[in-house]
């Protein structure tokens, strides 16, 4: 029996980067938060602290600035791939890498009705996310999203469900579902010419159409349509995870207080809420290595 | 030398509260948090734990979901300010009612290109806010909003400041401009017709054109314009506070790495930040009696 | 009638600064969170965007590292009078200097049972703050902390209270009591020998002793007592201000499952809360001037 | 090609649960944060919308309640593997159970130097965690804290890295060290008598003694001792994984004000942040199986 050293990586986590395009006096601006992994010959760094192969977070910070500014970094996907291949390819020591990118929205400020050349506001409630996993010869994009609030506030039940002695719950055939969805969708070694943007603009609007249609017997059931719409419309995907809270509005009882309450006042509850987690994928899908190692959002 | 009762309020604050609109298949639908707190006859409570002259807050939150029903709170203000009568007019102790509340807005999910029933997703950046005091005879409605993150690309410069000897900043004609804003109006005794949701678009568009076309000197300066425009636009307002933290985007440096940076590539700092408190008024405005005694915002 | 410009100050918040003691193996460390605000004579900065009068946020910024180090800021409130004094004293346009500061609480890791040289463990749940306002010819220190969460598992009640139409709640005898305080007392003036970190233990202490042994009627009534023992046990503090989130805790409904709870097993409740806000003064406390006026807790 | 459902859990997340011992005037306290999946024949809720295989989250809220009742839940290890033997011996269609627990650690107030019967001021940085899985016949309990602030202030050298053309950073000698580390054990199979509580403080005092005592060349080199002492000192610990952000400290450059800084002022910066995930385990350790398929800390 011996204790050894298990998975590992190391990164620079964070790195908050703008990039403006300032070619014309119409500016555009691309907001991203940058984390790169390196995964690769590293034991001696942990064993015996020789560093010798290690490239310091330092730099990789360097690199994900001078890469946002050799390409423009939208859509994050590509920028994500070259940054990617520049740590695989020029530094000796890395087998793999992975890059995690947060984009924030910004849509342009309205001046006299039209929108103004240089000045922006933050917008959108959820947050595009992406993770490229290079590890040679496999390439995973997982494109994505966080913090998408949705609700609908009817066509949603719950009933005919198991109950034990320990079930206080009442069935419903009309209740307000809510949720505040993280999204991701695998694409492994992607065509050159995909269109990130567009796979991202229609695989949400997929997903909140089906949201919005279905007649929603239980929120397990919706994120599965949810997932299996986007993986139609997409046949590039090859498999979506999705992870949704139930974020809880309480009937407020109105009885006491000689008032009707026909579905109309609820309390938004904090905590606890139903937490579903939900995946869809095709049967002769690639292997998904180590596409779904998270490095930020781990705990 | 004795030691006395200063001021004090108490209330129930955060009641998450969501109100439907269904009278026809198209539902609406009102997200707010509201606080709610009470001042008058309490000194008895705080002195000897005398209770006989305090509603429990948690009737206070009761009576909040009630008002909701009674009347949609939309706009905010008048729901406040028919909450705020009821616990003045209605509850014998209370001399001075506060209600506070922020409002999170929402749209329709489209579906085949048309606005969704019954379907939203939440958006904006921004959060609405409203504080009603009423202290009869007086009554104060601070409108506003909190968290508009607004940034401009170019148009701002900082220099000929005050350079003492711990002073290395250099001075730019070229700089990014951001900030997380938050800014609140007062409107005191309110005629009863006046248009508060209009007056909100309002006074959000005129500072949002203000900061867009101003050249901005510093941003002491451009809130003082910002400000200066709300007031001019609405007679009704009579002061109007900003708090904008300068969120600092410093230029990357890249000439280690043989590479230009012609105000391309910025990192987007946490902390510090500049933080600018600033306000405007009318010299005849009315007084502001506790208009600015927060609840649930103070540290 | 005519737009004026209002209250405003301007400075560097957070300036987030670590300051270690090495003269002997044996390190000492004092982790802080410094703000600075000033206010003068500013108002062309504003009107004109003239900068001539402003001291740039970032040389406050280097000021703060650099008192830092010509005195270890510990107690903070002598740093924070020496750092106010500087702006005042050495910067013309400077009438009056606010600074606050959060100190974060470290103890030396046990290695062998003995504490270690020169590791350390951040602990303790509480923040210390302290708010120095220098407005010559008189000064102000508002000394406190935050987020100190306490609880009392019995020794609590509160009934006998105003009751209404809206009012549901049940008087009970025994309950728990939680809180997230906020406290804070001023000393203006203050003698130069005072003994700031004597007297923040002592308040400490004294506060939650009374919190431990009054027989709690109310939250209102147990702050009044806890603020009043504070102002008994040290002359020096003119008033004192307290608020407290009234952290509810449900007690669980068991009768469904044939299990007692007597008051055994409870939901602790995030929003909404009751939240009380008191004070206590002497009589003939000095004046407050802008002691209050906060910088960067302001919402 | 079909699309399939993938992996999926279901649960209540995040119930707040306060636990009194009360049967003398010294009180206990247990302040817990407690989720619950289910691992199951679940296929037709997704699928279909069909609910009868399907425990509600609401019941398996009300069973954590119920549960913490029968039993005191300290160690929480114990009430972690009860609840989650009542989902799988009791409820048909689950096959695995998994509980996420986070514990809250409070101390009791000093009251005239004693410790009081039933006051309690909440303390300590980190929280305890325990994630138990039960997939018979395999059980894993996962014990560990997360939010651990750690900082040594000497005796961390970074040097003789990989230099490529993007590196900037200097070597050091010495230089602050600090993480807020996340640290996870895995004990699958554990004995009955295990003694919970005494491994959880043994396995901090360990690792933080080696954090204190090792000369660190990286923080790589030093997880991996940290956890290797946690693995030496309990033969029961399979594997460990630990993550930990490098939160940098960067000295504040005092050349420009003809002042020395001699390690002694420092910027704690917030982001970006080195990141690094380290684990170690025994070459003849029982499988994991799904011990490390989080719940709620999923992104």
């Amino acid at each position: 029996m011996a204790i050894v050293l298990g998975p590992n990586q190391y990164g620079k986590a964070e790195t908050r980067l703008v990039r403006l395009v300032r070619d014309s006096p119409v500016h555009g601006i691309t907001d991203l938060n940058v984390s790169s992994a390196l995964r690769g010959d590293f034991d001696a760094a942990y064993l015996d602290g020789d560093q010798r192969n290690v490239l310091p977070t330092d730099t990789q910070k360097n690199s994900a600035y001078v890469w946002a500014k050799k390409v423009v970094p939208d859509p994050i996907e590509a920028y994500g791939l070259a940054l990617a291949h520049h740590f695989v390819d020029d530094v000796a020591p890395v087998e793999a890498a992975r890059i995690e990118i947060e984009r924030f929205d910004w849509t342009r400020v309205a001046v006299g009705g039209a929108p103004h050349d240089h000045t922006f506001v933050r917008t959108g409630q959820e947050v595009r996310t992406a993770a490229v996993t290079l590890e040679p010869p496999a390439t995973h994009v997982v494109q994505g999203f966080k913090d998408l609030i949705v609700l609908k506030s009817t066509g949603s039940r719950f009933k005919d469900f198991l109950v034990d002695e320990y079930t206080t719950l009442q069935p419903t055939d009309d209740r307000i579902m809510a949720t505040s969805l993280t999204a991701r969708w695998r694409v492994s070694d992607p065509a050159a010419d995909l269109d990130w943007n567009g796979m991202y603009a229609g695989v949400k609007a997929v997903m909140l159409e089906r949201f919005a249609t279905l007649d929603s017997l239980a929120l397990q059931q919706t994120l599965w349509h949810m997932g299996r719409a986007a993986l139609e419309a997409y046949p590039e995907i090859a498999e979506i995870r999705l992870v949704a809270p139930n974020k809880h509005h309480f009937l407020v009882d109105f009885t006491p207080f000689d008032e009707s309450n026909e579905n109309e006042v609820f309390h938004a509850d904090d905590r606890p809420y139903g937490l579903i987690q939900a995946s869809a994928l095709r049967d002769d899908a690639a292997p998904a290595g180590d596409a779904w190692w998270t490095f930020v959002d781990l705990a």
